[in-house]
């Protein structure tokens, strides 16, 4: 089973991708690893923002981060041309955090359940930090960072 | 002198470490480097929790600072089995700062200092990153994660 | 033309840098991959401190921004000697940001857009995520940090 077969099996449409009007880049390759600027939370192309644990709650902010996955996915999608050749390596994911909002960890598994579903409990195995910041690109409620290894798939949990 | 000779020596137990409880993992290696996620600042499994520079002063946070790093060398002998084989690279501290806190150097000294006293100053050399940030999961009063080297050691300063 | 020429003609001159007083080092690399610790706001050698959209504006961030990238090629180029073998490949911008602003992009396109005028829009091409923090070492505004490759530039976009 290919991802994009398992994409379709699961009615999900890898959403489309825009250049950074800067200058910087969506992806940066050195050997295997693939570097994925930040992409924050969007809906149909559009960010999301605001302050999780205000105006935000948890169950939203988890969609949020599931969608910044798929963006992220996209992203690589658009890049590579498939992504039946990555493995995830390491994800960050910052929150939008209101001062007592704590619950960054169950914020991110957004995007951890998204990866481990669609790449497979193998290939989307990753190491993980989840932080609180102030404030995030456009108000953004949730920015994901990801490094992938395209190729051979040798990555291991040790 | 191996690793676990200089922990002996030094009265140092790594800590039992736990498996997270969500979909990512605390090690993922792609070819030598090993990506080891966000460790909290626990004593004995619990968490510490408070904001530096508000219920937590910068001594208390360094100290919270070195447990962070000597948990990451606890997953690490977990994952690898020894200690004898890795070399630093990267780590980077996420310091829960009070608004007008500006020591985050100071208290990611711990982690630093820690990860020098037992892998050695060839070894244990990192680059590092040093932020304040708004919250952290459950609270947490310091993050650390890390970027490691195994294998050959053919990691330098330039 | 060598970096160090088209420095000369831009009338940049790189600022010196100095050794981390702490036990972390500026600079660590492995296989090809250089990593290249935070580097904060700094004007001659001091620390410019402050809180972006509160006493700092977006304009004094962006150049605070670039001031920084400077002192990471001050550091790269006192590590290795030259300018010339070395490729961006990511970098993660840091905003000591006041709790409504949003622009952390346009701040650390200030660091994005000196790495691409001095390395060129192939050697200067990186991943990027910019972040809002709610406070940096020694109060600083801004902290870039850096990932290069080394050598035979192989580095792509994909």
């Amino acid at each position: 089973v290919t991802i994009d077969e398992r994409l379709a099996e699961l009615g999900i449409v890898l959403p489309a991708t825009t250049a950074p009007v800067a200058n910087y880049v969506s992806t940066r390759r050195s050997g295997n690893l693939l570097y994925v600027s930040g992409h924050v939370s969007r809906r149909a192309g559009a960010v999301v923002s605001g302050r999780v644990g205000d105006d935000i709650d948890t169950k939203t902010a988890y969609e949020l981060a599931r969608l910044a996955a798929l963006d992220i996915l996209g992203t690589v999608h658009a890049a590579l041309g498939s992504l039946d050749d990555v493995t995830l390596i390491k994800i960050t994911g910052f929150v939008n955090s209101a001062p007592g909002f704590t619950e960054q960890p169950a914020v991110i598994n957004g995007a951890s359940d998204l990866f481990v579903q669609l790449l497979g409990a193998e290939r989307g195995a990753h190491a993980r930090s989840a932080i609180g910041v102030a404030q995030l690109p456009l108000g953004a409620a949730v920015e994901v960072e990801a490094i992938l290894e395209v190729g051979s798939g040798t990555a291991t949990n040790r």
